[in-house]
């Protein structure tokens, strides 16, 4: 039976969309595909609002290849990792394991990473890459990436700021020229409400001018080559998924239909929603002021048994997240993304309350 | 108007694969998704006569990754390449790029790369990888993987066999263990006649064992975690691209169906017919007795006009190739792979010989 998903990707995707996938195949090296890529590169720069200093790509992969693309394209000899969840941590190894240098700032999960430890950290000036994750899907924290990234322009032009912000793109406020970030990345599953298998990403000029100088970039992880393979013929270098590409060109349809502000209102609408019932029952895992727009991680203060509510919400048609890794029963996430609205939110809640007896 | 592509990949897919990849979506996390997997992988294995010693797994991406996979995996210090084509070669320049050592035994384009060549270079004993490819798209020209295979393993057992067999996997006969490979590859959009978007690999144990010597293997370029991943949680450890994972589900059921041989003789029925064409009209670009049986490439003796061609065949609902790169227009070449039979091949060699007025 279908069971509408409310974890934190793969979130629901229409049947609309699902459709769209079923086109007759095209060559990835005819005009007609230039035509559909170019107009998914175009439409994204418009719903970003991408000035001429980046550029945006799409990547046949999940999101973590761009962890590899940051690690053998960007990093040049030390990164500076914020860390305060399972995929910023990932991200770090990542980088370690490309054989690049890396230093931890690790901060307790639940907690957010401020703009004057990172600051503290940068000082010693031997950094010349900083990541961090936009909105932890691991803990429902949101970290500010907008102060973040004011402070790292101001005080350290040379470092490269990249942000992996799978699970917050689109649903979240992601103007990559606003948080003034070298690169931005996300994949299709979370909040662009489309199936897995691609990822897009946004980098500046000047984080290419670095990927030119790093060496031993491989090809799939060459950041350059992805780049101006774009320039020179509009097309990808590798053989892309052309069905989500399809999806994706429908979607930027419809996001720019509703508009930046319109889709973060009805994100934060069901943030909103979603944390007074949490707040009223449970207790929010992510400390205050940084709670995620689009999952939201609830500590399981009532000890409820969440393998048991995913058993009773599937024969209503519905799926939550256990906690992360270490965190499942301690704590359960509801991802509030993508296609879903306030109603369904307010639906899929008010059959936890049912079930958990939490009406009264 | 939809085209019916006889290009050397993306192939036609027939309108029930492509509608497999409507699914509403599950969770990559659930008991639902391990069970999908699982099959998969089973089917594989059982296709591809896989022993205990090699194990089958299935990326995101295009082909192309494994290219790195293998720099970033597999080879050690230095790896021969072999390259008569443009795909061998980038496969070559890809693990220059990711910061290894590399030897170009390189023979003209049209050529196979024969057992012997091979031998001698091999002998100087500074190499412990080797990659080839089984099917060069450019040339259509098929090297002789099986007689190289018994080669490098009866004289040089350490030396790891990595095969490119993007365009030949399924159509042409691939039995890894017969082969006596280490790793070989291939992606979806070529024999399997899927959409792009999923590579499929087989790895030998012995592979896997170099692999976890290797340092700095990146993430998603990991394939020790690629595979200890699956045998550890009957998933995938990134975000896979589920639509995708149905489709080749159900296209593993009609090949086990088809059989191995089965799918092999109606290739190579394919295959003898374009030949057999080709040679009457124009020439082989391919060495004799070493032509492919999934895409042949005809010299363009008679000058046509492919691009022309095309643009009539496309009235007709076909679609042929252009030659690769540098032999545009000096030679054209026809996919015949995947779901293609003979008497779709007939019709569109009919419609040529009456568009180029060859029928006489």
């Amino acid at each position: 039976m279908h069971k509408r998903l409310l974890i934190p990707g793969p979130t629901e995707v229409s049947a609309d969309i699902l459709l769209e996938q079923a086109h007759f195949l095209i060559g990835h090296r005819t005009g007609e595909f230039s035509e559909l890529y170019t107009g998914i590169i175009e439409k994204l720069i418009s719903y970003f609002e991408l000035p001429n200093s980046y550029k945006a790509t799409v990547t046949t992969s999940s999101g973590t290849l761009w962890f590899d693309i940051v690690g053998r394209s960007i990093v040049k000899k030390k990164a500076l990792v914020c860390s305060n969840g399972a995929f910023s941590e990932r991200f770090g190894k990542t980088i370690q394991d490309c054989g690049k240098e890396v230093d931890f700032l690790k901060v307790e999960w639940g907690k957010a990473i401020k703009s004057d430890a990172i600051a503290e950290k940068l000082s010693s000036g031997e950094f010349d890459t900083i990541t961090i994750c936009h909105n932890e899907t691991s803990t429902g924290v949101r970290n500010p990436i907008y102060e973040i990234g004011r402070m790292v322009r101001q005080e350290y032009p040379d470092v490269m700021l990249a942000i992996d912000s799978i699970s917050g793109m689109v649903g979240d406020k992601t103007l990559p020229s606003e948080i003034d970030c070298d690169i931005i990345f996300a994949s299709t599953q979370k909040c662009f409400a489309l199936p897995p298998g691609l990822a897009v990403g946004f980098v500046s000029d000047k984080a290419l001018e670095r990927a030119r100088d790093v060496p031993n970039r491989g090809l799939y992880t060459n950041l350059v080559r992805i780049l101006d393979y774009y320039e020179r013929k509009h097309q990808t270098p590798f053989t892309p998924n052309i069905p989500l590409l399809y999806t994706l060109d429908k979607r930027m349809d419809l996001l720019l239909e509703e508009t930046h502000e319109g889709v973060y209102q009805r994100h934060k609408a069901m943030a909103e929603y979603t944390q007074k019932w949490a707040k009223k029952h449970f207790r929010l895992f992510a400390e205050p002021g940084y709670e995620s727009v689009t999952v939201t991680c609830v500590e399981n203060t009532l000890a409820k048994n969440v393998k048991e509510l995913n058993k009773e919400l599937a024969e209503r048609q519905f799926m939550i997240s256990n906690g992360y890794g270490k965190l499942a029963e301690k704590t359960f996430r509801i991802g509030h993304m993508g296609e879903w609205d306030l109603a369904g939110i307010k639906e899929a809640l008010w059959h936890i309350d049912e079930i958990w007896g939490l009406t009264k």
